[in-house]
């Protein structure tokens, strides 16, 4: 959209005006445009707002009542869980409890199953109650994202999570048992057949202790392949494989789509093998990491891989399936390519043609060819690395590198056959022109940058709609800014984050940030965007007495007029019901010294009305929503008089959902 | 603001026309109203804006790098945390991580003071990690916000909390020695001096175990007065008090303010003493606490009381002062007044003269005179109530009651002489026009309904632009609503609240929903709102190695090239340093079964340059912004290699922050 200052209107209407004068006077009227309300240009006027400005109030404004058309599901980096966003009045619709406890939704403060998600992703038996979450992957099937779970990785911990879109709820949290983090995670294949998750800072495997001086030998690489099944909704241990990989760093991954089906691309930085210790006048790592031109872009042939896995042919570690360098090197499960030094992150073109990777430290992106890699591959005679593994010639397989700008990142594509990179130093979004078969989409010519638009500030990741299927949507882009600085009111030393929303609806020169949406919850990291419309949750549970944790009714939901207390020595089980707005029963009268198992059923069939359940003193809430049963218990170690309470304000007698458990010396 | 159609529009325009064939051709050009861009009514026909509509979304954008005019301070409900929200973009700014362990702001992950804070908050001994965040209180300087502190509550576990807006971090924690919950809580006297929390559940004073028999003689109602030391940014435990109430349960309270300066009034329902039980044929608690038709008002003599406290005329429970029923009655210190049943809250209007009472089962508010009060605690003669306790006459201190709707429950003020309701049942906010001193601000007659403005839906509380001082500012209103049905794309069964922002600017019949802004992270009770320019948080740490709990430079901060490890024994102390973008050091390498002290100092001067600490497997995450210190110890329980990494993306080599711990078995 051009600007047109109030001069050029002012001429504008002197002209019509004169035009009108010289011998059009008493012709028709003129269509005036639509109604914007008598006082639209004084608001503006008052508040200072300048017609862009004034374009994008109108294009990200939801009237009350209406929905948002995209969904972004974003990671919440290290808060541990994943934020849901309405696109594009971006709105947060919720936080959704993934690695760290949340009460609101009673996300691991005494629900028995729920304890039981959060304690599988134990680390070495110990309670690790929080992660770094960086790549969510929407499920796919055909390469287009169907909105039926998300997946999120813990970075911090190697750690995979699975998210039912069903009810937003956290299904299934697994430890990786190779890795100490990870970080190339979550992506999905083009039926999410496999869950990815790649690794980052190298260790020896298993959680092992090796000195830094044993580093080529001890430590190691690794990417995960977790098998997931759409029916049961939760990822299969059994069948799930990894693969034993170099000591490099390895960043993210993408997996092939279409083309390049069954085909998984991860890159990697310090390939150096630098290990620091700047404290002992070693190099320090941020510049031991970074003094090779290149690192190794991984080119995994994952169908392969399966089969091997398959086969048997692996070894175990820790109990889990591993495929050795040595076997993939034999098999033909591995190659490397040259890469600009440091890239994070390799993403692959919705066609699955091409692949782009950009060195952070080289202005350039470089696009890589599928076709020519499978040349490569084909025609043999590779160098290798130090590990044997062979090594793709750069020359043979890049398509083009295109010069963009400073601190390359990341890069999504639209509908229009442009990509957009991210370029943190410069804090900027560039657009540019694809070619092969995305050139006639646009007017450009093919591989060429054609503009930027600068954020604020320091961009990480990008998101666009629909950006990681092979039909992206184009029409919006969100710049995940690391920094916000100035942007907001100030809230302290602690600065939330800025995603910015940027229109990218139409050809050529033309990008233009539309809103600044703080992120004061966490550091998110990587976002993916969904049609609305393709997300089905429920509203409420199909039926009274559900859990959530085995889809179906549970053996101890209670029904209304069946609420009892049960004692078994110093075991006490209640059953009891909730609906607006008491809780049945109201007195729970037992022993100090009691085990008590308490089973709780919402037996409301209302869309909203969810009740809260509060403990004193037990560090115990949980969130029923309509139809749920729930099951927690303690050890009732302390005696006294403890009012439980509905946490939800349900009705207008709210506050007397009330009732008291008395625990006798 | 009224609509003009299209139609109206063109006739308008053709009456131009006309005029300007019929003789005015060639005369001056009108002015053109204010430049809104030349596609900003294609934008609202395509989106369907209505006029309304397009005025909302110019209100409430926020061109990027400008900032809110206000900020809201809300609490998270059962999340447990306080959220920091721009107005009148309703963004959320923050979450304050209060009651509940958050890993992003580093709460609760290690931080050995931020641990101590929690722990102080610790039931008995046992950890307690939510908290049912209900009421924030801004701290005052002679009853105006002044932008120092804000409080908080958790009402499921009676504690409260101090949080700094130098750095908008929580400070302190404290348990309420005597009660179970707590409801009736934060809210400030005009100077700050006391900070009120008010019980909810009777229950045995100090955890004690009573029977529900015993209630009347055993079950306590109470409220504490905390009082605030200013200096030290804390509460100081030791010139706390409490008063002991009869078993009804207080709800909300209000501190008095200009004339009612030094009085405190408290609401309560269950005057009935309603035990519940609906399991053994009793009336369960939403019936039986809702059988009389008025409860009691509580109206306490603070001034006086704090004077009997500090004479020491008190008993000790759990080594807490609290004045005896039987005191307050001898001393003077309390009074009862007739309230319409189970109200929500007594809310003291700016001038302190009168109180704003509204039963929730009747569609009154009911508005009583503090001048009036006095006067009948002078007349004296009183009846009582069982507990000896003095009862004002209904009719001698009611200024008027007004008919407002259904389901009113708390009542906000303006600087326009209204006062606005909020009516769960009715799913609105009513305005109505107050009398006495305030009545020449209005067109209105005195003490009259002026007109509603429907929410969605089942609004809770109401929050006014800086509705609880002794100048409300008008302008803004939030409706909390509690539900929010089909208001947002849905997510699942757990759904959002809905704050609506509304337009209380003119006079008359003129209120507007702005806004609608989810709330997927909690369930607020209420919340705050203040001029924005009144806070001046910190941008950074003052100086480099600061302690941000005993705001003073701590002793072991560490300075660069000071960095060290120090072993002595089996103990071993880390002192490290992180600045863009490397630990030093970059190795710490030590034995299974040491005990581990690690300080780290973020040296950075530089406004956002924040970074994390993450460990794998230890459950340790700090977030240390820019010049402070911050320790944290644990137990090298299990060897292996643990890769510690900055865990905030701070620069383009972030990913290289890193270093290698090495616990050797």
């Amino acid at each position: 959209m051009k600007k047109i200052s109030t001069t050029k209107i002012s001429l504008f209407v002197i002209l019509i005006l004169a035009l009108v004068a010289l011998g059009a006077c008493g012709g028709g009227a003129p269509t005036p445009s639509s109604d914007l309300g008598e006082d639209a240009s004084a608001i503006a006027d008052a508040r200072g707002l300048t017609p862009d400005d004034v374009t994008a109030a109108l294009k990200t404004y939801i009237p009350t009542g209406q929905h948002d058309e995209y969904i972004m599901f974003s990671s919440g980096g290290h808060s541990g869980q994943l934020a849901v966003i309405g696109m594009p009045s971006m709105r947060l619709l919720k936080l959704v409890g993934v690695f760290t406890p949340e009460p609101w939704q009673g996300w691991g403060y005494g629900a028995s199953e729920i304890m039981e998600v959060l304690d599988a992703g134990n680390v070495n038996g110990k309670q690790v109650r929080w992660g770094d979450t960086h790549h969510p992957a929407l499920s796919e099937t055909a390469g287009d994202y169907d909105g039926q779970f998300v997946f999120i990785n813990d970075k911090a911990n190697a750690r995979v999570a699975v998210i039912d879109l069903h009810d937003f709820e956290t299904k299934q949290i697994l430890k990786n048992p190779i890795a100490v983090n990870d970080h190339g995670g979550t992506m999905v294949t083009p039926n999410t057949d496999w869950v990815i998750e790649g690794g980052q800072y190298a260790a020896p495997l298993g959680w092992e202790y090796a000195s830094l001086d044993d580093y080529a030998d001890k430590y190691r690489g690794m990417v995960t392949f977790w098998k997931f099944d759409r029916e049961q909704g939760r990822l299969n241990y059994e069948q799930s494989f990894a693969m034993e990989l170099p000591p490099y760093w390895q960043d993210l991954c993408d997996a092939g789509k279409l083309v390049s089906e069954g085909w998984v691309f991860c890159n990697s930085f310090n390939t150096e093998m630098a290990t620091g210790g700047v404290e002992k006048g070693n190099q320090a790592f941020e510049a031991g990491v970074s003094q090779r031109d290149m690192d190794y872009l991984h080119i995994i042939n994952l169908d392969k891989a399966v089969e091997v896995a398959a086969s048997g042919n692996t070894i175990e570690v820790n109990g889990f399936k591993v495929i050795t360098i040595e076997t993939s090197i034999a098999e033909g499960l591995l190659y490397f390519a040259p890469e600009p030094k440091s890239p994070h992150g390799v993403d692959v073109a919705p066609k699955g043609d091409y692949l782009v990777i950009s060195g952070k430290l080289d202005p350039h992106v470089t696009v890589y060819s599928f076709e020519k890699i499978q040349a490569a591959i084909s025609k043999g005679g590779f160098e290798t690395d130090d590990y044997g593994i062979p090594i793709l010639g750069f020359d043979d397989i890049v398509e083009v590198q295109i010069e963009i700008g400073l601190g390359p990142l990341h890069t999504q594509f639209d509908d229009k056959g442009y990509a957009y990179t991210s370029l943190f130093l410069d804090s900027a979004v560039a657009r540019w022109s694809m070619g092969g078969a995305y050139a006639d989409l646009n007017p450009e010519p093919d591989w060429t940058p054609v503009s930027k638009v600068p954020v604020h500030y320091n961009v990480g990741h990008i998101a666009a709609a629909e950006g990681d299927t092979v039909s992206p949507d184009g029409k919006y882009l969100v710049s995940l800014n690391k920094w916000a600085v100035d942007r907001f009111q100030n809230v302290g030393p602690l600065l939330p984050q800025n995603f910015q929303l940027v229109d990218i609806g139409a050809t050529g020169d033309t990008l233009k940030v539309l809103y600044d949406m703080p992120i004061g919850f966490g550091e998110p990291h990587y976002a993916q965007i969904i049609k609305a419309d393709k997300l089905q949750p429920w509203e409420i549970y199909p039926e009274v007495g559900w859990n959530p944790h085995t889809n179906s009714v549970d053996e101890f939901a209670v029904a209304q007029g069946e609420e009892k207390i049960v004692r078994d020595g110093n075991n006490v089980e209640v059953f009891m019901t909730a609906v607006r707005s008491h809780f049945t029963p109201e007195h729970v009268e037992i022993q100090k010294g009691d085990h008590v198992v308490w089973h709780i059923t919402n037996v409301e069939r209302t869309y909203d009305a969810t009740h809260g359940f509060a403990l004193p003193g037990y560090n115990i809430n949980l969130s029923i929503e309509p139809g749920e049963s729930i099951t927690f218990e303690f050890d009732a170690d302390q005696d006294g008089v403890f009012s439980y309470y509905c946490s939800e304000f349900c009705s207008a007698l709210h506050l007397e959902m009330v009732g008291y458990l008395l625990i006798a010396p």
